[in-house]
């Protein structure tokens, strides 16, 4: 029943957003009373929370996963970093979205949570880059922030025009955009 | 007064959202009656369709400006219209945001307008990019739309994360973040 309630609210935000959508409008969708919604969150707020929590977090484990394989350059650990946020919208475009206009709903108790795992990601994002620019597989002319910044806009921002049944699939678009991010879109050096 | 309604208007959406800020609010920071607000905007969601629509007509007729100077390489246009999107979150954030946060707000008929000018937006850079590509200053084996996806999707991230007081300045940020999308990060061919 947690799930389903996250599943309809998830929808009824993304539709109608969050301050618009009632408690009493997701148990009607799911046809169950308020009593049940309270038996597993404390408020709508909370409930909010937690969508952003399980979105995160979720990213944050499969970095983690990513970037411990020590099999992988930092090349290919880009590529999976970008493929995944890309393929994240693809599967999870609902909660992508409500996360980033819904935030200002968080109680700064619960926006400060959040944010310090949004931070993680990134910070974990520009450490890698950090490892390649010391390695040698990064130019070390740039800034690792602004590196970081760039990449994870250009991949985030895909939430705002992906579709999975678009003319490339979510493995194309991430393999274009990190040949893009390492080699340039400059016709000099491949002509 | 037009002006110093929407100026209001922004503040308040921009702290306490769209739904919550009721025509009341606006009035009373101004000090003015709901007549002088209905003597400007016929509703809310008018008002709202305003902010859009100036924020997206300011983008597109700098960027009609930049992509007509003859003078400039494709390089040095993209760099203009980077800095130009990284330059107005600096000077316009709260629009910026209000624009992506509370676009769901506008009515059909009205998001269609703004929908149009963004798309717009989108096909004259890619235009430029397409030009670049039959010229050879860019490379011709990406996709001209993912391409510009990149592009505009790094660039307009920024609005989650530059702070004009920060590290470095808009211009600094969009020199490094061009370098990165025409030359790439690779350490491969720098070192």
């Amino acid at each position: 029943m947690r799930e389903k309630i996250i599943a309809a609210s998830v929808e009824l935000f993304e539709q109608n957003g969050f301050s618009e959508t009632s408690i009493q409008d997701i148990v009607d969708a799911l046809g169950v009373t308020k009593g049940t919604f309270y038996y597993y969150f404390k408020s709508k707020e909370e409930l909010l929370m937690d969508i952003h929590l399980r979105y995160i977090e979720g990213l944050l484990s499969e970095q983690a996963r990513i970037m411990n394989d020590e099999q992988r350059s930092v090349r290919e650990k880009l590529y999976a970093i970008v493929y995944m946020l890309i393929h994240n919208v693809d599967r999870q475009g609902r909660q992508a979205r409500i996360f980033f206009r819904e935030m200002k709903h968080l109680s700064e108790e619960h926006l400060q949570k959040v944010k310090e795992k949004r931070d993680l990601f990134r910070y974990q994002l520009q450490a890698l880059i950090e490892e390649g620019m010391k390695s040698g597989e990064l130019r070390r002319d740039l800034s690792p922030s602004i590196v970081t910044l760039t990449v994870l806009g250009a991949a985030n921002w895909s939430y705002h025009w992906f579709r999975p049944d678009g003319e490339l699939t979510d493995a194309e678009v991430a393999e274009q955009m990190v040949t893009i991010l390492l080699d340039g879109m400059s016709g000099l050096r491949v002509s």
